[in-house]
């Protein structure tokens, strides 16, 4: 069968796994953010308040803030991993190249998250361009492949 | 051709229809918030408000601030389930999985945003929840196939 | 190989090229957001104004607002994007079909962040209404291709 085909080619074998860790390591960002809330009784709606019998606070509680920020990051660069990363395993590069693009990029952003979570710089930066240049090789290296 | 036998899988058509029916709805909450800031006179930008000819208002807008935690909560779903869905359908799960995740899935955010606009607690966790551990399933069952 | 031929389809073609450059383009958004962070000396973490010497703001930076929105707004159009584009190329569309869709949405999308930018309405509106109609036509084209 030919879905059978797709996953035997190890290029998208390996962004599968890559994809569906990028979606974990993303939904961990909502599951840090929620735990903060709990803690520190800080919810996203009124009627949170109301269930849980607490006031909402006078100032933004910067470590949920912190939280959102990761959580958003992740999103930015879910979308363009999402957008680009199966273009790129479509054109079946070559093993150490699929190594070094998802493996780098699961990595990286995982460092960003740890980074940021710790108030790391400029570690977290260093963490962020590193995704950031992978994602825009792969993107290049597709394109090559699509057009050249 | 390749891509009809891609279609031709039951797996890839419940996923095809899940994927696109999960966009429509996301931009229905974008639609959502846009009908709330036409109504309320919200708008998202200093240049909105001089060709309207309001003035913006001196707090935020309670309605539209849910609005938009609805459709970035669908932004946060939405990531993982592009990430991780069209992975789960290469593993060729069983009718019923199919069923129950990608139904279950579409359902459940659904309620969520229902149940986010009426404010109606628990019944917005119970809904994140289902939709939550649906994508921890499917991520669980396609890493299982593709590496186990 | 299965991925050569799926990659030789021209519709898949058209959708993968078209991927890649809306990956580039909302991590374009990303870089300016940045540009005018390092610029404005307006960061995104207590952190981050500690190594760079300067104080925070007394009130946010309207520049570096409607860049996050710009920001933002790509990724409520990426996301469906992701859930429908793919599922459209599979239904095999025609070539005149592709070209607008896939090139009209680029093409507006990037009308979209250069109107909002430089805060032209209702051009802005415009540019969104079309990137926003070409992925209606999209997803209710794969549906009565899949369904119907």
């Amino acid at each position: 069968m030919v879905i059978g085909d797709l996953l035997s080619n190890s290029a998208v074998q390996a962004w599968a796994i890559a994809s569906v860790l990028l979606g974990l390591k993303t939904m961990g960002a909502g599951v840090y953010t929620s735990s903060l809330r709990i803690r520190n009784h800080v919810y996203n709606a009124p009627e949170d308040y109301v269930m849980q019998g607490h006031e909402p606070p006078q100032e933004p509680d910067e470590s949920i803030e912190r939280a959102r920020r990761i959580h958003q990051n992740d999103l930015e660069a879910g979308v363009p991993f999402g957008l680009i990363g199966f273009v790129y395993a479509l054109t079946d590069p070559s093993t150490a190249a699929l190594w070094i693009c998802f493996g780098g990029f699961i990595l990286a952003r995982t460092l960003h998250s740890i980074t940021y979570a710790r108030a790391l710089m400029p570690h977290r930066t260093i963490a962020f361009s590193i995704g950031f240049l992978i994602l825009i090789w792969m993107a290049i290296a597709s394109l090559v492949e699509l057009i050249g």
